[in-house]
């Protein structure tokens, strides 16, 4: 199987997962809708895709990991739709289409990311609720840790709150990367992990793994908002700078950040060796990842 | 011990764990200030102090009850902050005070009630790291569907879409009245009698019992809103009505929905029958909530 055959494979089961969880609860039809609308908007879906492989590589059985998979996918979603509102990023355009907000109205788009959050624990609860083992009570507070007040969110709180800031401060940039868009990446590997039931020093490399995955993430992120074009983004372009943003290229140059991404990607790889051939695909996913043109 | 004593000795102690949580983590310092503003901004406590109660009231050691008490708590204030945003109750006062987003601006409240979501599934999360047992992780449950697109959330978009619906839908009123408020003080006091491990006829009475005290709670909210002052309620009273909600006044009138709330509070006190004294303070509590003037 190719890598792309292979991550057909894993979108497209993640995407199954989904539907049946908006479609088994009686959600109200407007809300049903305006989540529907941003969760399959055309996402890469790379959270549960790492979910799953680090899962499948370490042995463990997918249908396990799944719930895990789709409560990231939620929460990564609804926090797509609260940065794009008006107060946050004030985004129009995700993904080639219009923000959740400007088709539904910013009230239902807020309660559109509440409804998403909210769902993502109901469902990694109800699946406790029949398989209480040590490692998936913990995948699931990997999960709620990465999203929360010590991580994604404070990392969304830090980018607002610097905004327009003129000071290069590395420190800052590395807290807002790690908290913003590494924490969810790293936790997407670690509970993969968890979910089979991985031995403690395995756990630990996997999660190294993801955090140096998420960096390089967030770093081609930034670098894609200067060189990357609106039409094959399918967002903004641009509007790091205009913001007034910390990023790797502001603080770096292109070809700084460009250096930074290329060690992020070799120290990811580096934590892939002892598995050998069995992680071709975890491989060809960070280099896919250093060479994304979206 | 009198009910003042009592009410006061469990907000107490909500209010001192509460603290410890927020003081705990390392969460950004502006986050941390406005998540803290909304959470210590003089509310009842009513969610925990029901929780509690169910809980010491069946035998449970409180405890092991706490942590699903402040996250029922987290939850609730994170509901009032986004409720308040500009583009859903667009409200400026709440318990006396500027709501979060006029103190700390929109995004960042937005921010303030997602960090409270997330913060309280972690907490509880963390809790069943040690403790496993299926009734706690059924508490948790329990409250994640009483917050979500089942409850709490689903709720909200109703109410947010009804808005100057002037056609009387009893239906449609009770519907939004379920899961916008009886839905997490149903859970209160269903996650206090499992966290008790009650047998699961008293886990269902106590259901019974949070259904209607929820349904009397909001009721008397909507009278409040009608004939209350906004100096004792700490809020801006009549804007149901300049909102063209659907309340029960509007429906029942103010008679009619007196003796609704009436009811209410009878079916409650029913459920309560079975535990004769011994459930004296959650019977006092019916009571002050059917008389209270804020």
């Amino acid at each position: 199987m190719t890598f792309s055959e292979k991550l057909k494979q894993y979108i497209e089961r993640t995407d199954y997962a989904l539907n049946n969880y908006l479609k088994e609860e009686t959600i109200p039809e407007y809300l049903q809708s305006s989540m529907s609308y941003s969760l399959f908007a055309g996402g890469k879906r790379l959270r549960p895709c790492i979910l799953l492989a680090t899962n499948e590589l370490l042995g463990g059985f997918n249908d396990n990991a799944m719930p895990f998979a789709c409560a990231l996918e939620m929460i990564h979603t609804y926090s797509l739709i609260h940065d794009d509102l008006p107060s946050m990023d004030n985004d129009i355009l995700r993904r080639g289409k219009p923000t959740n907000h400007i088709v539904f109205g910013e009230g239902q788009a807020i309660l559109a990311g509440d409804g998403l959050l909210s769902y993502a624990f109901e469902i990694m609860l109800r699946f406790l609720l029949s398989k209480s083992e040590p490692n998936f009570i913990n995948a699931a507070y990997t999960i709620a840790r990465a999203a929360g007040v010590t991580g994604m969110v404070a990392g969304q709180c830090l980018d607002l709150l610097t905004e327009g800031q003129k000071t290069a401060d590395e420190a800052l940039l590395i807290e807002i990367h790690k908290t913003k868009t590494s924490a969810m990446i790293q936790a997407a590997s670690t509970a993969g992990a968890l979910c089979a039931n991985s031995a403690e020093g395995i756990v630990k490399a996997m999660c190294a793994f993801g955090a140096q995955l998420g960096l390089l993430f967030q770093i081609t992120d930034d670098i894609l908002d200067v060189i990357g074009e609106t039409s094959t983004l399918g967002k903004t372009t641009g509007k790091d700078e205009r913001a007034g943003k910390l990023t790797f290229p502001s603080i770096y140059g292109i070809n700084g950040a460009l250096l930074y991404a290329k060690k992020a990607a070799d120290a990811a790889l580096c934590e892939l060796q002892p598995f050998g051939k069995d992680a071709w695909f975890l491989q060809e996913l960070v280099e896919s990842i250093m060479n994304r043109k979206s």
